[in-house]
C-alpha cells in the first residue's frame, strides 16, 4: 500500500498531488529502483480518480526519467535520475568500541587553528602587547549603565522582544547620522546593524562567495579576515603591505588584472596588524582599480575613528564614486566589544542580501546592546568618549615610540602609526619572534608573533605591540624587557650565523 | 626587477624564501606563465647567495610544475599546475551606464524569500495568530532591570569587555545546573551558549555539513531550519510529520535505510509548526534508528519547557545512550527574545567545533545578555517566570480548543497539542489559507498559512494558529470570525466543484 494522501477537492490538481507524492516517496527511499507501481488503471480505481489523472502523473514521471514502463511486465522505479543519489554508509561513524568517531562526519577534516588559544590568557600578573581592544578601565561605566537603564525604563518590552534583522530603528538612524559627517552614507546605502566586524565579514563571505572564487586580502592581515573565509574553499591571495604606507597599489592592480577577483578586502587606517595608514592618492588608485575591474571592496573601518595626529585621509568609502565599496565597522574599538554590535554600510542591494544571510545567521543582534548603544550615541557620550580615549591612546602610543628608540638595537625596525592601537616590528633577519615571546613570557612580557597575521611569506621574525591596555610606565618597562631579550638573541643568533658559511646582508631588493 | 626580499640571516632557510615569494609571485599573477625568470647563477649573484640556494628553490618550483628550463633558451613560468588559476574576466559587473550590477557578483542567483516578510507586521488591531512568541505582556521587565543593573555594578568592565566563544562562565554553569534536573547534560558534553536556535542551527551545518550531503528534516517544519541549510548545495529530504503524533519513525527508517544521511533535525516537543510531540516509544525507535545508521540527531528543545498538561517526556538527549544526540534550545521561547541568546548541548569534540565556528562567525555572543540572563537565573526567576507563563497558556491553548469547536465547521481538522504555543489546522480539501488569509486581514485577523513550513508537498488548506500573544477575549473573538470565513468559502469552493464533474471525498489513503 502506498502511502498516497490525495485531496480530489483541492486547487492543485490531482495529477501534480500524485505525481508530487511519488517523487518525494522515491527521493525519500521508499519507493527503491526496481519497485512496481500499480497499473494506472488500479491505482485510478483505487483512488477514486479518473484514470487519465494517474497516466498524467506517470507521464510526468516517465519524462523526468523517474519511472519506466515495460510492455507486458508494468511499470517501475528507475531511481533519480539526476545523479544526486548515493548509496547508503554502511554505519560511517562506528567504531568497535560504539564510541562515536566525530572526525568522520565534520565537513572539514582537520579544524583550523584555535587562534585565540595560541596567546597567554591576560593577566595583571604580565605586560601584555598581545591585545588590540579598548581597555576596560577607560569604559565609561556609569554612562553606559544609565543609558542601559533608560532604555529599559522606556522601552523594555520592546527591546527584549524579536527585532527587526537589520538592526533596531533609533540606532540605524543615529549611525546614519553620525557616519554622514565623515560623508560615509550616500543616498544609494543602507546602514545594516550586525555583531561587530567579525560577523559583517562572515555575512559578505556568505552573500558573495562561492567555492573557487578567489578574494585578495593584505598580508599580513587580521586573523579574523582569514578565519571568515576558512572552509569555503576560496582562493585568498594576499596582497604585500608596504610597511608604514599600506597595501601596495601596483602589487593590487597585478593581481586585479590577472586574476578574476571577486572580492578585495581592505583595511586602510591603522592597519592591523601593521599599523599603517594609506594615503589618499593610493587611496584613489585603490577606486580606480576597482572600478576599472568592477571589484567590491570591503573597507574595514574599525580603528578608523582612532587617529591621535596628522591629518585625517577620506575613507575609501567617502571617496568612492563608482558605489563599489562596502564599509565595515564596529564599536569594538571604541568602547565595550562585549556587547558586540557593529554596522555596515552598503549599497541597497548588497543590504538586502546581507539581512537575509544575517536572518539565515541569527535573525537579528541582541536588541539590549543596540538601545542601549542607541542611547549612549544620542546623548553625545560616544564622541566625547572617542575623544578622551584618543588622548590617552595619543599618550601610550607616544611612550611606546619612545621606548622603543630608547632600548632597540639598532637593527630593529617599527611601524610610527599615527593611531589605533597597533606598532609593528621587524626584528634583525634570523631572530624568530615565537622563540622571544617564550623568552618574554618568563618575564612577564607578551606580544602577537607576526606570523599569526601572514596569508602566505610568513617573516618569523615579525611581531605586534599592542599598547592601547597598558599605561606609559609598563609600556617602558615592557619594551625594556624586549629590548635587552632582542639583543641577548641578537648576539646569540649572529654567532650561530658566524658559524655558518653564508654571509649576511640586510633585506635585499633584486 | 622581481620584489623579492631575501633575509639570508633568517631562520628560514634562503631556498624555501626564494621558492616561496617566486610562488606567490605566480599565483598573485606578477609573473605569467611564458615569462621569463633569470638564471640562477644571475640570480644569485644579484642576491648574493649561492647559486645552489637557487637551484634549489628552482628545482622545486619545477617539480610543481610552475616553471620549465628550456635548453638554451632560459627558465620561463607555466603558471599555476593545479587548474584553480582562471581567465580574468573582463568587467564582469560592468553596465554601460557605470552601474554596478550586483546581481552578477552575489553566490547565489536568486535570494531567498524573505519569510518575515510575507506575514502582517504586529499591531495591536490586528488579532495576529501569525507569531510564536512569548507575549511583550508577562515579560517579568522589573525583575529583568534589576538582574542587568546588578550585573552592570559588580561585572561591569568584565561583561562590556571582550569574552570568551563558548559563552560567559557563570551563565554556561548555571545552565548545565538547571538543565542537569532534566538529564539532558551527559559526564561527555558540554553547554555552549549561542545566539539562539537559529544560530545554533547555522553553526552545525557549518560544521557538518559539505556540498551535497544529505540531511533529514520533518516535513512541515520550522522555515528558520531550511532557511539554515539554504546555499550550501545540501540535499534536504522531508520526513512527514504525523499530525498529532510527531516525525513518522517507519518513514524515518525507510530514509536512513536507503539514503546516506549526516544529520537528522526533529524538534520532538510541540513541533513548531504542528504543535505535535513524539512518544516516548516513538522517540526510542529515532534513537535505535539514529544508532543503527551512525547518524547524529540535532534535537530542537525549544518549546520543551512549555507543556500545559499530560505527562513530560523525557528528551532524546535524556534518552540518548549512543552519545549521537546534540540538544539545541533557548530562552527565546520562554521570555525576552530579543536578547538572542541561546545554547547548544553537544559531546565535547562537537562542542570543540561549534567553538571554532562560533569564533570565525561572530567571536562570542554580548556578555550583558548572557550575564543579565545568567542573574535572572541564579535568583529563581526563571523557573518562577516559566510557572506563570504555564498557566497563561495553558488557558490560552484551552480557550483556543473551545473556540475551535464551537466556530468551525465539521469538516475542518486540528491539533491538540499539550504546550507549546501552536495549533495547526486542516481546512477542508479545496480551501487554499493563502486566500483565506487575504479575506480575514480584511476582517482584521491574521495567521500564518501552513505553505511556509513544506519543505515540498504543501498542502495549501493547512495553517498554523500561534495563540501565545492573544488573550482569551481574542482568541475567541478571531476564531468565530475565521469559522465564519471558513464556511463562506467552503460554500463556495463545493459550488465551484460541483460544477466540475470529479467526483469529492475525504483524504484517501491507497
Amino acid at each position: 500500500m502506498l502511502p498516497l494522501q490525495i485531496q480530489p477537492g483541492s486547487r492543485i490538481p490531482v495529477y501534480v498531488q500524485l505525481r508530487d507524492q511519488l517523487r518525494s516517496l522515491v527521493r525519500i527511499g521508499q519507493l527503491l529502483p526496481g519497485d512496481r507501481i500499480p497499473p494506472s488503471r488500479e491505482l485510478a480505481a483505487r483512488l477514486g480518480v479518473h484514470r487519465t489523472t494517474v497516466a498524467n502523473a506517470y507521464a510526468d514521471l516517465e519524462a523526468e526519467g523517474l519511472i519506466r514502463g515495460h510492455v507486458g511486465r508494468g511499470t517501475f522505479i528507475c531511481g533519480e535520475p539526476d545523479g544526486q543519489r548515493v548509496a547508503p554508509a554502511a554505519t560511517p561513524a562506528a567504531t568497535k568500541a560504539g564510541a562515536v568517531r566525530w572526525d568522520s562526519l565534520f565537513a572539514e577534516e582537520r579544524a583550523e587553528e584555535a587562534l585565540d588559544r595560541l596567546l597567554p590568557p591576560p593577566s595583571g600578573k604580565m605586560i601584555s602587547f598581545a591585545v588590540a581592544r579598548p581597555p576596560e578601565d577607560l569604559f565609561p561605566l556609569d554612562d553606559f549603565r544609565r543609558c542601559c537603564s533608560a532604555v529599559l525604563r522606556r522601552h523594555g518590552g520592546e527591546i527584549l522582544q524579536l527585532g527587526p534583522t537589520d538592526g533596531y530603528r533609533p540606532l540605524r538612524e543615529l549611525l546614519a547620522e553620525w557616519l554622514r559627517r565623515d560623508a560615509i552614507v550616500g543616498p544609494h546605502d543602507r546602514v545594516l546593524v550586525t555583531g561587530g566586524c567579525q560577523q559583517s565579514l562572515d555575512l559578505l563571505a556568505r552573500v558573495f562567495l562561492r567555492s573557487g572564487d578567489t578574494v585578495l586580502i593584505e598580508n599580513p592581515t587580521y586573523p579574523g579576515a582569514l578565519a571568515a573565509l576558512a572552509g569555503r574553499h576560496i582562493r585568498a591571495l594576499g596582497v604585500p603591505v608596504r610597511p608604514g604606507a599600506g597595501v601596495d597599489p601596483e602589487a593590487l592592480g597585478f593581481a586585479l588584472e590577472r586574476n578574476r577577483v571577486k572580492l578585495v578586502l581592505l583595511m586602510p587606517d591603522f592597519q592591523n596588524p601593521t599599523g599603517s595608514t594609506l594615503s589618499a592618492a593610493d587611496r584613489r588608485r585603490v577606486l580606480a582599480l576597482a572600478e576599472r575591474y568592477r571589484v567590491p571592496v570591503i573597507e574595514d573601518h574599525i580603528y578608523a575613528q582612532l587617529r591621535v595626529r596628522g591629518q585625517p585621509v577620506p575613507s575609501l568609502k567617502a571617496l568612492d564614486r563608482a558605489g563599489l565599496v562596502i564599509q565595515i565597522d564596529s564599536f569594538s574599538k571604541l568602547a565595550f566589544p562585549g556587547l558586540r554590535v557593529g554596522w555596515c554600510v552598503a549599497p541597497e542591494p548588497v543590504a538586502e542580501r546581507l539581512r537575509l544571510a544575517k536572518q539565515a545567521a541569527d535573525l537579528h543582534t541582541s536588541q539590549l546592546a543596540q538601545a542601549a548603544l542607541a542611547e549612549f550615541l544620542r546623548r553625545g557620550l560616544l564622541d566625547r568618549h572617542l575623544e578622551e580615549t584618543r588622548k590617552v591612546y595619543r599618550r601610550r602610543l607616544a611612550a611606546a615610540q619612545e621606548a622603543l628608540e630608547r632600548y632597540m638595537p639598532e637593527e630593529v625596525l617599527w611601524s610610527e602609526p599615527e593611531g589605533g592601537m597597533c606598532i609593528w616590528v621587524t626584528l634583525p633577519p634570523g631572530l624568530d619572534a615565537v622563540e622571544l615571546l617564550v623568552a618574554a613570557r618568563e618575564r612577564r612580557v607578551a606580544f602577537a608573533p607576526g606570523r599569526l597575521f601572514y596569508l602566505d611569506n610568513a617573516q618569523p621574525n615579525t611581531l605586534r605591540l599592542g599598547v592601547s591596555e597598558l599605561d606609559e610606565g609598563r609600556i617602558g618597562r615592557g619594551l625594556r624587557v624586549l629590548g635587552e631579550l632582542i639583543r641577548s638573541e641578537w648576539r646569540r643568533a649572529r654567532a650561530r650565523r658566524a658559524a655558518r658559511a653564508e654571509g649576511a646582508s640586510a633585506v635585499t631588493l633584486v
